[in-house]
This record gives structure tokens, C-alpha cells and sequence, in this order.
């Protein structure tokens, strides 16, 4: 064990008493020890970043999944396209322009509109084997590359949050657009207010792995976007009748919960950006496990109203409960005491358990429940530190207002520019046929016959 | 921080300036040395946890799937919500009363009997900054929610084995009543006995990542309540004759499989506890490749003998294959012969290609196979230890004894005590329509048609 | 490395040697910091392997799934058991003859033709306690299992890349027979030749992860068996009519895409071999933020080349364009320009959707695009290493050329001598009824009902 140094400890010990050294020497000693302190930190830092970047990525795979689940057969092709495409676009206007405006020279509102972002000259030098160039690169804690592959696949989630809410009517090019202006500008500009040190970090608005700026940002946009797209044709009877659309596949919907839930682990885990102490490590441990009680108290709330009210359990519910958990914990899962996190997560399944149909009644017809997972229970996330960590409440509603304001209108103002000119929606025959036959030309599950009760 | 050493390391290089240096600046730059090593041991240990708790808890979805997939479609609905809920169940329940009954002030058949299991006030205080805790928490080797975070894993793996056993009959309620039983009490008392320090440790039992404690134990609780709450409708005539139901959804059935290989990893790999050393790194990587191997040989063997026997190659055997090699190399992975490792693994496939017919001529109805796979495969990986590795043969039959009656004894008393005040079982008519239905009121895949095959 | 510190550390050494202090003191707390570094770098590169090994391995259920979703429901069933099956018997051929020949005492066209690759002895007895070894065991940089669990993961994928060619019409033996001799004799005879130091690498042949070496060797193996075994019944009408034949569950082929996108920031991510250095970590970074664009710009092409050539975005060739993103970047994915990765997957996207096609004008029936995604992206990627990067073009083409030939020459004669011996191919009864109930006498999905769409 690195422990069983102690030992050796001593004889340097012993060994350094004993004699008048040399300055020069001497210092080269002591930068000796404190470089290797320094490498292995950046070596950890870095790795973290990189392995729960890895996680936050699946969570593609999850929100893939999750859609195709909850949506009907003859959509089913045409969200994965929309997921793969998202993730795809998300990371190339991250790469081209959207790092740059959330953490680069950022003013207090937004941040460098230049193009790129690339490893900085030191690290290339460095690669090419000019050590010298090591105490430069040593500086930053960790690598330029895996800060922006963490980053980014963050930005991606946003964006995955919209497909699910707009499924089954908006067309693909117009959305596939939407995502572009989201992830290269809209997400950014909101989130360099706090994650890039501008004016809500110098306020004080505590975000730790974004209830409010991943979730409700991309809760509002998904929002914004159900309202102006429109409900699907028959979801709501002339009568005011909420006809029910059931998922084609739950298990796939069940997968991609459980896939989300183990990217929250990168997600979360890795918002303490460092694993170079054991201060960090204790923060970081209690994260981890927050996290997942949170989500484990949005499942048993789910489970336990939808029981209560409706006599059955509701499977949907569930799921939508662990992700309503996971996204409560997820502005301040670093609070001390793990039972307030299973209070926090249940408190975000009872929020999906009363929102959802409440967004029924007012005709928003959210597919797979994006808007109460991802803006109530991010809003809820966020007025939680308040209560009971450290942030103060009036600080909280500021930051939700204020990027809530900000996605709520520049969303709006995308969304309608997009319907302005391109169109937003299929057509009536084309989303009655699927939009796997009229954008795709194909069908996801060809050889399944449909029975009746398909819409 | 590592980083927070240049204080530390500056001290140094004032001391090594000074020439002959007083006796306290030495002991100070010798514990700086020492410190690195320490605190970066600590980082490492703690990062295991929470990497390897991430995969295990994955197997939740692997055991979902798995289950999903065999299931018949009126029944896989529920079954994604049992796995879904004994996993967040599991989660609460060890973090209320379980991990306090197997691993706190563990009398020698029993934990302490107390509520909560939260970080020690020393992490706290060094998580609010106050560095004089630091050596208090390094005592530890690891973080407190880490060590819980990877135990609580396990605890839920055992309770996702009892799930597919008696599923497609079993009501939701009940079925969740025993795994809070299970989750917060039966595992752990008799986990304590072993890992929580307790009688059988002293004795020598040796069950590396738990072939008997965990597997075992759950496969016991599988049996008990398949034999208490009866085969499913039509399974066996009333002439004896074996109807086979089959699996609904195959791919989902690999999937899940090939989730929980994967999972398996963080199961056994990290069962080392430490990543402080080569000497640990060793043993850490033997267990990684015997793993894979192990179930490598219980594939292999499966699909070679059911084609001898029965001409044809058998799917579900085959994946049945591979986790009964990986139940049964779980008691000793680190053994030093990969070879070893095929061969326990290929054991373990044949135990699952004989019992799987052996359980239901004595009408005993385990829808997945679990029982065969945890719990016969467990008992030979227990076994083998003893065979191939430095563990007694006669220890571990006690242990495999002593576990083994504890968990039949008390799971039956569990089920049966449910079974008095809930009742265990559906109706007639809600098994035949299907639990989605009955239970939920909903379907999993509402819109294919069912075909003629269709029980 | 940290290793690097060695000269740092003799510094120290004669620092301390400089006061009157013992030489023997001295000496042993030089060693001291230096073993610590170099004990701690073991760990890390240890770790590494075996955290990317299980990303890579998770590409197994990639494949899996991948390959599920585009064959047709009744064959399903047996492409899930062939690539489960592909992965147990690559990794036991790997272990048992595979390892030696790549890696060990490579003479420059083969390596050893030895039984078994085990723990060194050395490790073997620090593991029992020696602590003498401890300086033998570092030696290696990393432990010997974590090694070949690393390399034999990539040889599965090799054999994954042949599943899906010759799908819907393979015999299960004869196919199983070719995996055998692939992984354990093709793959690594050829890999020898690069990575395990023989001819090519003395060239500067230059592949990181694998385009040629991994993806195109797996691919030719591929192309010999889709042309010696011939194309499935009714793909090509007599009047040369190509017709489609969609894969069953698309949703699946995307989670496929997705685990695949995910294993290989472990392909990739790990093939530095080490964590050790700040410099190798800026190294890793670099190639995640590649691998991921590269992949990106690949998705991207193929939408934008469908949706203007087909006026209809075809999702199979989205999924296929992201993985031929990732085989292109694979041979390079350390480019320091992460745009240059963008473009070389971009381009990868293009030859997938121009050569898909062209395979259909030779007949050559490859089911799931397996040859243009991992053979001719793979020849892309090789070949830009020499364009954008430092590789000699002259030697790129030679390595392609020598692989290439070796592996189509000795697959063919592997085909065509399993096919004089046992035969290929199922016959036109079997291949008509579907190989799940010829081979394995069941059914993928058994209740759902087939449309008559079906084939």
C-alpha cells in the first residue's frame, strides 16, 4: 500500500535532520515532491472527467430509449433518428461555437463568440514531448479537452429533454434546427450566468449539476415548444376529453429510466469537478449515494400515490418518478444529510404524480412527461438548496426566473422563426400515417403486426 | 487537495534550506510524504467504490431485462416495475436499517439494531473545510457513503433474484412487503455473520464477493417463495407433463444478460475493497480476466450439451450459461489459474443445464431460472473455493449450511406470514388476463397483436 | 510518466547525500519517492485497462443488439446466441493460444505458439505476500491480466464484425468453427505484426486503436464469408432487382449504435496505454473529444447525403454512418485538431452511404453494412493518419495491403475448408423458415404476431 511508505517516510525523515544541504538542490527536491502531488491530481481530475463524461453520454442512450418507449410504433424510428442526430449536432456546435460563449472570457452575460475550441499550445507542446511546457498545463488542474467533452455531453441532455415533449407532430428538419440554436447559442448564453462565472455565480445562485440550468432550461424549451407545435390530432377530444396514448414498448421506456439513472451518477458525481482530495472524495461519496436514494424517493412516491388515487400503479409514473427524483437532487446533492435527499426525491415524484395531469388540462400535450420531470421537479431541485442547504431562497427564485425568463422567450422566439419559415408540424395525413413512413420511409418494427388498440 | 501540499512541500524547502534543521520542521515534511501517499490511497479506494458501485447497480437493468425478455407480454410490464421498485426498495431500506444490522458493532450474528447510516461527523467537518479532520478521515481508507454506496448494490441484487422466480404470479404488494423484509433485515443479518466481521468470518468461511451471501441467499428466497406461492397456471398438467411457456422477448433476455456480465465486473472486481497497491492491482485484474472466463466456460458448456442432448442449441441455456459461470466463480475469483476459472465457470453451466429439468419435475415453477443459476451454481462456487483455493471444505459447508437454513427458515416465515395477512397470489382470472393488466391497468406493448402462440 | 521523476528523485538523492548523512539512508528514500510515483502510475495504467476493457467489452451487447435489430424477427434469436457465443469462445481462444501468438516473442511475423497466458510469477507472489517482488512486478508498468483483458476484448469485436456479414443464413457450427480459428490464430497472427512489435511497426506503420488492424481485418473476414457463403434467398431478383430487407426492431439497432459509440471511448480512450503523465492524459483527452466528433460528423453526413439523395433520411444509415465516424477516427484519434476529426468521420459517413449501395451492385449481401462500416471506413481512417497526420503514406498503404491480404486470403481458405468439411450454409427450407426455429427450435418474440410485411 501507498501507506506502507510510512516507513520509508522516516528514514527521509531521519536522513534530512541530519545535514546543512545545499539551497539550490533543495528546492529542486521540494518541487520534485510537489510535482508529483500536482501530476497526480491533474491525472485524477482529468480521468473523472472522462469517465463521467462516458456516463452523461449514455444518457443519450437513455433518453433514446425512454422515447421510443413512450411513444407510438409508427414514431418510434423517426425519435431515435432524432436522438442520435441531437447528440450528434449537439457536440459539433458545442466544438464549433457553444463552449466558447458559456466559459470563455464571459462578461457576466455571455461569454467569447469565437469559433473553436481546441487544446491549448502548452498541452500540444507537451504532447509533442517539450516537458517543459509540463508546470503550464499542470496549472489548469485538468486537461482543456476532457473539461469540454464534460461540458458537452451536459448540453446534449438539454437537448434530448425537447424530443420527448415535441414527439409524434414536429417535423424533423425544423427540430434537428432547433437543436442547433440550442446547443450552439440559447444553452450556453444561460448557463456562462453561473457555470462560466458571470452574473448569477457572483450573486450566488447555487446550481451544483443543474436542476436549473440543464433541466428547467431544457424543460422550458421543451415547454415552449409542445405550446407553439401544437397537441397531437386526438389527444383531446372537442369535449375537453384527455385521451389517453399509451407507449408502445415499456420495457424499453423501463431501460432507458435505469440507463438515465446510472449517467445521473457522472452527472451528479462529477459536478464537484475534481477528484484530487479527500474532501472531495467525501463530497463526492455523498453525492453518489443522494443521488441515488433521490431517486429511489421519487419511485416509491410514484408508486405509492398512483396507488392511492388511481388503484393501480402506473409504470410511466414510476419511471417519471425516479427521473423527477433524480432531477430534485440534482441542484444541491451534495446536502449532508442523505434522508433529506430521499425528501427531496419524493417530493419530486409527487410533483410528477400532480403535474402531470394538470398540463393535461390546460391542452399541453407533453409525450413522455419531459416538462413536470424536467422543469417542475428542476424548479422544485432548485428552491430545495434553500431549504435546506446553504443558498439563499430569494437568490434561488432569481436564478430560476431569470434563465427560466430568458429560455421561456428565446425558445418562444425560435420556435416561431422556425415556424415562420420552414413550418414546424406534419401534416394531418402525414402524422396520422407516422412520422416513420413520412420522414423515414420505413418502419421501426416492419414485421409486427398492429392490433387494434394502435391510434 | 494533492495540490493543497505546496504549503506542505514549501515547509519542506525551508526546512532542507535551513541545514540543521530542528526536529519538528522534520516531522512535518516526513508526514507530507506520508500524507500523499495516504490521501491519494484514500482517493483511489473511494473512486473503486463508487466506479464499481456504478456498474453493480446497473445490473438492476440487466436483471430487468433479463426478466423482461422471459416473461410472457402480459406480465412484463409489472415485471420491469417490481425490478424498478425492489431496486429503490433496496436503496432505502439498507439505508435505514440494513447496513447498520451487517456492518455496525456486528456482535457476532447481528449488526446494530439502529436507524440511518450517514457520513461521520469528521467527514462533515473536513467537508466544511476544516482540515484538522483530515487524518480521522484517512483513518477510514475509503469514504463512509462509498463503502455504503457499493454495499447497497449488492443488497439489491439479491433482491432482483427473487423477482423472476415467481414472477407472472405474485402480487405487487406482497411481492414489495418481502423485499423490504429481505433488503432491510434477512440479507443483512446473515451478511454480517461474513463481511460484517461476525462468526463465520472468524471460522475462515471464505465467499470472495458473494457466491453464498449474496446469490445463494437470494436464490433461497427465489425458492421458498416459488414453492409457496405455487406454479404458474398451466405449467405442469395434470399429468405431469412440463408445458413450456416461453420468453417473450429474447433479445431483451441477451441484453439483460450481457448487462449483468458486464456489471459482474464492479460485482467481483472490486471486491478487493482497495485500489492502493500493485499488490491489489494484481489481484484486482486476475479477478477481472477469471470473471470473464468463468462465464466464457458456462456459455460454452451450456450450448455445447444442450446440443448434444437435446440437438438443438438453447438461447436462454446458454444465457443461463453465463451467469451460472459468473455465480460460480464469485466466491473466488482471485484464484491464480485462469484455466481454474474456465473450468469452475463451465461447472457452473452444466449444474444450470441438468437442474433446470430437475426443478420442474418436482413442479417447482422458476420462470427465469434463477434458482438453478444463484443458488445451485452459488453453492458450487462456494464449494470450489475450497477445491481449487486455499479455503476448508468443511467451513465452507457450514457456511453454505448455516446461511443456507437461516434464509429458507426465515424467507419461508416471511412468505408465509405475507401470505396469512395479504395474501401471495392473483386470482384465477387476473393470471390468466395477465398482471399488466390486473395490477397496472396497463399493457407493455399495447399496440402489437398477439399471435396464436400466445398462452 | 511519472515515472519521469526518476531523475528528480536522484537529485534528491544527492541532495541528501550532501549533508552527512548514510549513503544507505539516502539511497532508500530516493527510492522511496520514486517507488511511490512509480507504484502510483502502476495503479493507474492497471485501472485503466480494466475500466476501458469493460467499456469494450460492453460492445459485445452493442453488436448484439445492433445486429438484432437489422435482421429479421426469425432469426433473431440466433444472432443474439452467436454473439454471445462469439464472445465467450474468443476470449477462452485469446487465453488459451491468441495472447502468446500476438505478444509474446514476436520474431516479427508471429508470436509464440504456447498454451495458456497467466500471471507472471512475480505477481503471483507479491500477491501471496512477497513484498520483495514488488520492484519486479512495476517493472511492467502494469499488471499482466489487466493487459490481456484489454487486448482480448478487442478481439471479440473482430468476431462481432462477422456476425452480423453473414447473418440469416450461416450455420451456427461452421460459423462458431471460424470464430475459433479467427481469435485465435487470424487476428492475432496479423496483429502481431503492429502491435506486438513485429514487421510493420518496424516500418512506422501507424494504427492507434485499430482501422485496419481491428475493424478491416474483421471486416475482410467479413467480406470472404458474405461472398463465399452467397447472399440470402429473394435479396436479388433474377432481373438483378436489389430488394430491401428492413431489419425487425430499429429501436434496438439504435441502443446497438449507442453501446458501440459508448464501448469505444474505451477502444480508443485506452489504447495510450497508460495514465500515468499529464502528457498522456492531454493524449486521452484529445481522443475522447475526437472519437466523439468524429462520429458526430459522421451521423451528420449520412442524414444530410440521404435526406438529398433519397429525399427520405434513412435511419440505418444514420446508425452506420456514426459507426463508420468512429472506425475512420480509429486509426488516429490523437489528431491535435479536433476539427480535422469531425471531417475524417464525415467522410467516413460518406463512403458508407455511396459504398452500401455499390455492395448491393456486386451482390454481395452484407445485412448490416458491417463491410463498408469496419472494412472500407477502416482503409479511410488508415489512410488519413498519413493525411492530416504524421504517417507515411507509402507505409499506411503497404500495412493495408498486408493485412488485407493475409486476412482475405487466410479467411477465404478458413470458408472455404469449413465449408468442404461441414458446410456453410442452412438449406433453403431452413433459411425460408427462419435459423431460430431450425437451429435452435424457438422463437425471438413467440406472441407477437407476424405482419405481412414479413419476408
Amino acid at each position: 500500500m501507498l501507506r506502507s511508505l510510512i516507513p520509508g517516510a522516516l528514514a527521509l525523515t531521519a536522513l534530512l535532520a541530519a545535514g546543512p544541504a545545499l539551497a539550490q538542490d533543495t528546492a529542486e527536491a521540494a518541487e520534485t515532491v510537489t510535482r508529483v502531488a500536482d501530476e497526480t491530481g491533474f491525472i485524477l481530475n482529468t480521468f473523472l472527467f472522462l469517465f463521467a463524461g462516458v456516463l452523461v453520454m449514455w444518457m443519450a442512450a437513455g433518453f433514446s430509449m425512454l422515447e421510443s418507449g413512450l411513444v407510438r410504433t409508427k414514431n418510434t424510428a423517426t425519435i431515435c433518428l432524432k436522438n442520435v442526430t441531437l447528440y450528434a449536432l449537439g457536440g459539433i456546435m458545442y466544438y464549433l461555437v457553444g463552449y466558447n460563449l458559456m466559459y470563455v472570457d464571459v462578461t457576466g452575460w455571455i461569454g467569447s463568440l469565437s469559433l473553436f475550441y481546441n487544446p491549448s499550445s502548452a498541452e500540444l507542446a507537451l504532447l509533442d514531448g517539450d516537458e517543459s511546457m509540463l508546470a503550464a498545463v499542470l496549472e489548469g488542474g485538468y486537461t482543456i479537452m476532457s473539461d469540454w467533452f464534460f461540458q458537452m455531453v451536459f448540453v446534449a441532455t438539454a437537448a434530448s429533454i425537447v424530443s420527448g415533449a415535441v414527439a409524434e407532430r414536429v417535423k424533423l428538419g425544423p427540430f434537428l434546427v432547433f437543436v442547433i440554436l440550442l446547443t450552439g447559442f440559447l444553452y450556453p448564453i444561460q448557463g456562462s450566468w453561473t457555470w462560466g462565472a458571470g452574473w448569477l455565480d457572483a450573486m450566488g445562485f447555487s446550481d451544483y449539476a443543474g436542476s436549473t440550468i440543464v433541466h428547467s432550461a431544457g424543460g422550458w424549451a421543451a415547454l415552449t415548444g409542445a405550446i407553439i407545435i401544437g397537441a397531437r390530432k386526438g389527444k383531446y377530444g372537442p369535449d375537453g376529453k384527455v385521451n389517453p396514448i399509451p407507449g408502445a414498448n415499456l420495457p424499453l421506456a423501463t431501460l432507458g429510466t435505469l440507463i438515465l439513472w446510472m449517467g445521473w451518477f457522472g452527472f451528479n458525481g462529477a459536478s464537484a469537478l475534481a477528484m484530487d482530495s479527500a474532501a472531495v472524495m467525501v463530497e463526492m461519496s455523498l453525492v453518489f449515494a443522494n443521488t441515488n436514494l433521490a431517486a429511489a424517493g421519487g419511485v416509491v412516491t410514484a408508486v405509492v400515490l398512483t396507488t392511492l388515487i388511481y388503484k393501480k400503479v402506473d409504470l410511466t409514473m414510476a419511471l417519471n418518478g425516479a427521473l423527477a427524483g433524480l432531477v430534485s437532487i440534482t441542484a444541491g446533492p451534495d446536502v449532508g444529510n442523505p434522508l433529506l435527499a430521499i425528501i427531496i426525491g419524493a417530493v419530486g415524484g409527487l410533483i410528477v404524480v400532480v403535474t402531470v395531469p394538470l398540463l393535461d388540462r390546460f391542452k399541453i400535450d407533453d409525450v413522455v412527461g419531459a416538462v413536470p420531470v424536467h422543469l417542475f421537479a428542476g424548479i422544485w431541485g432548485t428552491l430545495a438548496v434553500a431549504i435546506f442547504g446553504d443558498a439563499d431562497f430569494f437568490v434561488q427564485i432569481i436564478g430560476i426566473l431569470a434563465i427560466g425568463g430568458f429560455m421561456a422567450v428565446t425558445s418562444s422566439i425560435a420556435w416561431l422563426a422556425i415556424k415562420a419559415v420552414m413550418g414546424l408540424r406534419v401534416s394531418e395525413e402525414e402524422e396520422a400515417l407516422g412520422l416513420d413512413r413520412s420522414e423515414l420511409g420505413l418502419e421501426a418494427y416492419p414485421e409486427f403486426a398492429q392490433g387494434a388498440r394502435s391510434l
